[in-house]
């Protein structure tokens, strides 16, 4: 074989997670596909990005495509240390922030910075596909933990989980795939039982943060301040579904001041941020959205998206935690899962099955598409629905 | 330790290596200092690149910033596969290239795609910093060959390292540190070499080739097509050096069409891609050099840097090889290299010890500068060397 055992496993293991960030599908046959598989959203950047990419371009400097420090603009990681301590009131400097190619990047070299080989980080059931490569590309061990039945932390079953081998716990806040958002007291719970178990075993637990999708919350939740609420923090941020960006992978890496051996803690991730091959994040991106920090997508867009879907879903029987943040809704499946989908995608509707969350008998839809593409797949949710409800 | 053992031994190890990237030397007390260490071009980009810019910026069209495919966009890579045919005769077709976050993005999705836990990587001395934590990023071992005084592929040497647990030989052409291009016959004799290797452990051995300076080669020297002499290659290339954009992270990893699975190849490395958090390379810039395949800078400029450098040098008594290509000199250093760079120091200018590249009794200039630069600091490289001229 040409290529690594596990590469391979993986491959096969995970082909159904490339549609999730492309559609490779052949879909010529059925007449009109509703696709709610992929998170790549089809709503336009703000103005207030195409404006400042035109003018970052037309007003071109010398040296702007050059090389740029490799944990990033010094100005760009002084305009998010702005915004981060304006938020939580913590001495957020430049020196804490490593511009990074989107939140993947970050978590790449967070996990690369802090894990020795076979230490543990602890991920929260249903999760992004990717988070388990994501701790093994840098020889550390996934111990998954599940979530309560409305997808909140359950600190029991975490706290049984936490070994002396623990590195990390890694929360992804608003959560990718079942659009909860933790609350102030469900983190405070966490950081009280990282404290005790850190000091038990004698060494620092790291509360990860992946806030990919911070700026999409809706009925006016708002997201806890993790690094107020515990010292050993990092966040993983990204200006992708901010600005509805994906493609141009940029986001950033922060270590909260609180961290004990800050210093080395910075020098690592930029280290790690160097040798993984990324060196920098886009130089251009950079430059870009130092001025838009506090820009962002209009959010009643996908409000409304939300609305229209989840009323849809409620009238027609569908059972499910109305999202109050990202644009992904996560109903229980009416039967198995993977059966479930395949019945939808005869009539032309795509999702994907809770299993590849790990979490069967549910399903994920992401919304972040056409208006239109919404309306016309709400009747195929209907039938497919009715054709179960006997079953249940 | 709050950090991996691993990274802060690396931290510590090549902290050095972090001002190849950027300068973050105190040099205020010296009135004029002339910075030879960064490999980071101080030439503007082309007009073709910063037109094709601004005409992608400007004629804006929806989802242009969404995720693009995994292994980038159809139309960048068939203009890649294009060129690529166009130069080796060989059906290079859209399948076989992976867009990346630069050459070094390239390096890293290769080595997660075909190296298992041990195996090992041939580099050859004096090389890239960066190559062996690439290795070992993806749980590689690193084998260092030295090469010949000219700095051209020893096919006895580097026979004697090959075992059966030999997974791919990296060479760097043309290769940086040294500024050597190797010839057709070189290479032909590395893979004469690799195919008997291959038959006796029945195993195909890769040739990987960082091309990351293609473009930047002088006195009509070309590059030997690595594609057409050994069919078991990987090439890790770059708009970095050709469009002089090292910033923007745009380059690409293209795999032969002659490798055996290579279906499995093409889906391991965009897997790589995937897992290891780049997801794609940047989608503004996939655009952008989708245009720009023929285009680069100015070699005139890097040529009259290089005559006005070494004829310098020469007249001074520094030995050395005129470089063949990328914007390197490698001289012998007169005394222990770490002495002689710290003697340059002295007169404000700033060169790397070739310890840095694993090869004592050098040191390396970057002439990537202003030709004023070159200009200012010839005499103080007069006066060192007058130094060491008695000590010779």
């Amino acid at each position: 074989m040409s290529i690594s055992r596990k590469v391979e496993e993986g491959v096969i293991a995970s082909s159904w997670a490339v549609r999730m960030f492309e559609d490779q599908s052949k879909t010529s046959q059925v007449k009109e596909i509703c696709d709610f598989r992929l998170g790549n959203p089809e709503i336009e950047p703000p103005a207030g990005f195409t404006e400042t990419l035109k003018a970052v371009v037309q007003n071109s400097s010398p040296g702007m495509h050059r090389y740029t420090p490799l944990a990033g603009y010094t100005e760009t990681r002084e305009a998010v240390a702005r915004a981060l301590s304006k938020e939580s009131g913590l001495p957020f400097h430049t020196k804490h922030i490593i511009m990074t190619a989107g939140a993947t990047g970050a978590l790449n070299i967070i996990f690369k910075a802090i894990l020795n080989p076979g230490e543990e980080v602890i991920i929260l059931a249903p999760h992004f596909v990717e988070y388990p490569y994501y701790i093994d590309n840098h020889g550390g061990v996934c111990t998954v933990v599940e979530t309560n039945s409305d997808f909140t932390i359950n600190i029991d079953t975490l706290a049984a989980k936490i070994t002396p081998n623990t590195r990390a716990i890694l929360i992804n806040n608003p959560n990718n795939p079942s659009g909860q958002v933790y609350t102030g007291e469900n983190i405070k719970a966490v950081a009280e039982l990282l404290s005790e178990k850190s000091q038990k075993f004698g060494r620092d637990i790291f509360l990860i943060s992946d806030e990919a999708y911070k700026f999409i919350t809706y009925d006016n939740v708002t997201l806890p301040n993790i690094s107020k609420i515990y010292p050993n923090t990092f966040i993983a941020a990204s200006y992708s579904k901010q600005l509805s960006i994906p493609g141009e992978r940029i986001g950033y890496a922060a270590a909260n001041p609180g961290i004990k051996d800050i210093h080395e803690v910075i020098e690592a991730l930029t280290f790690a941020n160097r040798i993984l091959g990324y060196l920098s994040a886009p130089a251009l991106m950079q430059r870009v959205i130092t001025h838009l920090q506090e820009t962002s997508i209009d959010i009643t867009e996908y409000t409304e998206r939300r609305n229209i879907f989840c009323n849809a879903l409620e009238d027609f029987g569908y059972s499910f935690t109305r999202p109050k943040g990202t644009y992904y809704i996560f109903p229980k499946s009416p039967t198995d899962d993977l059966v479930f989908t395949q019945e939808l995608a005869k009539e032309g509707i795509l999702v994907n099955p809770g299993r590849n969350f790990r979490r069967k008998g549910y399903f994920r839809i992401a919304f972040c598409v056409k208006k239109e593409t919404i309306e016309k797949s709400l009747q195929g949710f209907k039938r497919v629905k009715d054709r179960f409800r006997s079953a249940e």
